[in-house]
């Protein structure tokens, strides 16, 4: 194998797929990543054999070949070199690199070992602007359950549906939920349920809004595709609980409020939320202001409000001050509203006029 | 105590003093910082024992008084609260923090439980400015030993002799000297060793080059003053190496190279030098190159040269990676000179020209 492409870009695309490598393990194999010569282009791939990335960079390929190389080292190396074109070559198994007065040789081992990254053979389901999904997945990834005690709550629900594809997540304490609308409303109707850390890669390397995304699904897998790239993921078996019936669909109150104003007097309160696990008082009044309350006995209390247009019965309610900070991280900066009935009815929040985003918290009791 | 600030420097000073409240340990006090109102400003106080700080706040004070507040709350809450006046108030042992909209009460300590920072009686050795001061510390604070196992090598040695004030450390493999001019040559005599973490402190604090700092040192303790604050710390007892005679004082290869592209060919060779403990071999030749080599059996190798001008003898010395680009990392951009002697003899870097700070590595051997 010899070829040269730039740093620049080999750097970009050593950095994307190494987070992919397996982190700990007793298969070497699965710390390299592994370099092919195809149509014109050097691929680089990884995999910790639930996700498998492929990602294309140009090269000016002189002869083909193949080779795996430890990930970390290779990554490292590749960041520290200068600007500019890189000459490669393998023979027995060793990578050269050179460029300008650097020289390093790499071992590597056989692509032979390396694990096969499976194809999806069904046709392309769909295909979504890369922005749009990169968006929906920033406002729904926060709600997955952390931990797999209940293996369909760590991952995203995915369901397309009369032209609209959905993201759903839920940890059971809240829920988010973004409808996307296609392009092509002939799409077939289709669900899975895809491990959020997948969903978080893809976010992540989407880095033009503007590409396409094609997206290919099966009974056990989904692939995302761009022209750089290829992203291959496992589902999580099972069934994703009905959400629809957790969603309100009518209030008693409605607020609206500006996000950052209303954010700082939620972070304020959660410093003194720690012994009560982040449980703080939200007082909804149509004196036009949200008060939010909390104390710690051993340290204090903070009571701070801010103004708010308040429509509806007046009303009091206990959420988790994370759940709220961290849909506001999501949201843009602007107006937010917020939808209650009553203290033991879940509330809504969106950013205000949004319906195609909905952040369902469920209350805590006294 | 009653008293009013601006948000934006009372966060500031409480953060500032916040780092230095001891982190573990026992003693519940020393976990909050004491505040204090003083000749028209608030005085915010911490300490964990080995160093302590006063650092002042301008304030509108109502009435006098003090109280202690658990640092880590108190810092979070200043933070999080908007810009503008905050007033504060504090009645039986609790303080409260009114801005806008925001109301919080913090439960403190009694202020008379809170441990005396000592006093020096002595008067002022000598001042600097904060600039030079803060730049000298950064060019020599880590070349300090990072453990305690030999005390006097954990701190940095401060000693004042001809209307000069020179800032060692060593660890034992490299050493750095640093020495600023006094603008009062009549300074006594004088010489300490103040910890390394002590300095690093100061360095932090010092946000105004232009400002003075006074300094005052007697036998157990250093107090460093400026308008804003007094840092005073203990001083770790012994007697500092004699390093004057580590200095190499004439040279038989001397090379001159930019900064970043040598810290270029170190770093690549850095990577290879992980099974050699960071040991990377330099060759110095007369045909205007430095190069750089390592091996890793296990993963390849890397030889990088940059161009230089070298005079003197053709060399070639072994270096711990570490040490060279913890130096170039702390040197301004430019060129740097290299001067050896053999590879058995340290070898010294330095900033082109600047003979007022030198740099010692000791060679390994093969």
């Amino acid at each position: 194998m010899k070829l040269s492409c730039l740093q620049e870009n080999l750097s970009k695309g050593v950095m994307t797929v190494s987070r992919l490598v397996a982190t700990k393990g007793t298969l070497e194999i699965l710390s390299h990543i592994l370099l092919t010569t195809e149509s014109g282009r050097l691929k680089l791939s990884a995999t910790n054999l639930e996700i498998g990335i492929n990602y294309k960079v140009g090269a000016k390929i002189d002869s083909d070949g193949s080779i795996t190389v430890p990930a970390k080292l290779f990554s490292e190396l590749i960041s520290q070199l200068p600007e500019g074109k890189i000459d490669i070559n393998v023979s027995d198994n060793t990578l050269t690199a050179k460029i300008g007065g650097f020289n390093s040789n790499i071992k590597g081992l056989s692509a032979e070992e390396f694990p096969l990254i499976p194809k999806i053979k069904d046709k392309k389901t769909t295909s979504i602007k890369a922005g749009e999904l990169k968006d929906a997945i920033n406002m729904v990834f926060f709600s997955a359950a952390p931990d797999e005690t209940r293996p369909v709550l760590s991952g995203i629900y995915f369901m397309i549906s009369k032209g609209k594809l959905s993201l759903v997540s839920t940890d059971s304490y809240r829920l988010s939920e973004k409808v996307l609308s296609l392009k092509s409303k002939e799409t077939p109707e289709k669900e899975a349920i895809i491990p959020a850390r997948t969903m978080i890669e893809l976010a992540r390397i989407l880095d033009d809004p503007e590409k396409e995304v094609n997206i290919y699904l099966d009974e056990t897998q989904v692939m995302f595709e761009t022209e750089d790239f290829e992203l291959t993921s496992r589902l999580i078996e099972g069934k994703f609980p009905d959400y629809k019936q957790i969603i309100p669909t009518g209030s008693e109150t409605k607020a609206v409020v500006d996000k950052e104003s209303f954010a700082s007097i939620i972070r304020v309160a959660s410093l003194f939320s720690r012994e009560s696990a982040g449980s703080v008082t939200l007082q909804f009044s149509n004196k036009g202001k949200i008060e939010v309350i909390s104390s710690a006995s051993q340290y204090g209390e903070a009571d701070s409000s801010c103004e708010a247009e308040v429509d509806g019965k007046d009303t009091e309610i206990i959420f988790n001050s994370k759940y709220i900070l961290d849909v506001l991280q999501n949201l843009p900066a602007g107006k937010v509203e917020i939808e209650l009935s009553g203290k033991l009815n879940p509330g809504v929040i969106r950013k205000q006029g949004d319906k195609d985003y909905t952040y369902v918290i469920m209350p805590l009791r006294a």
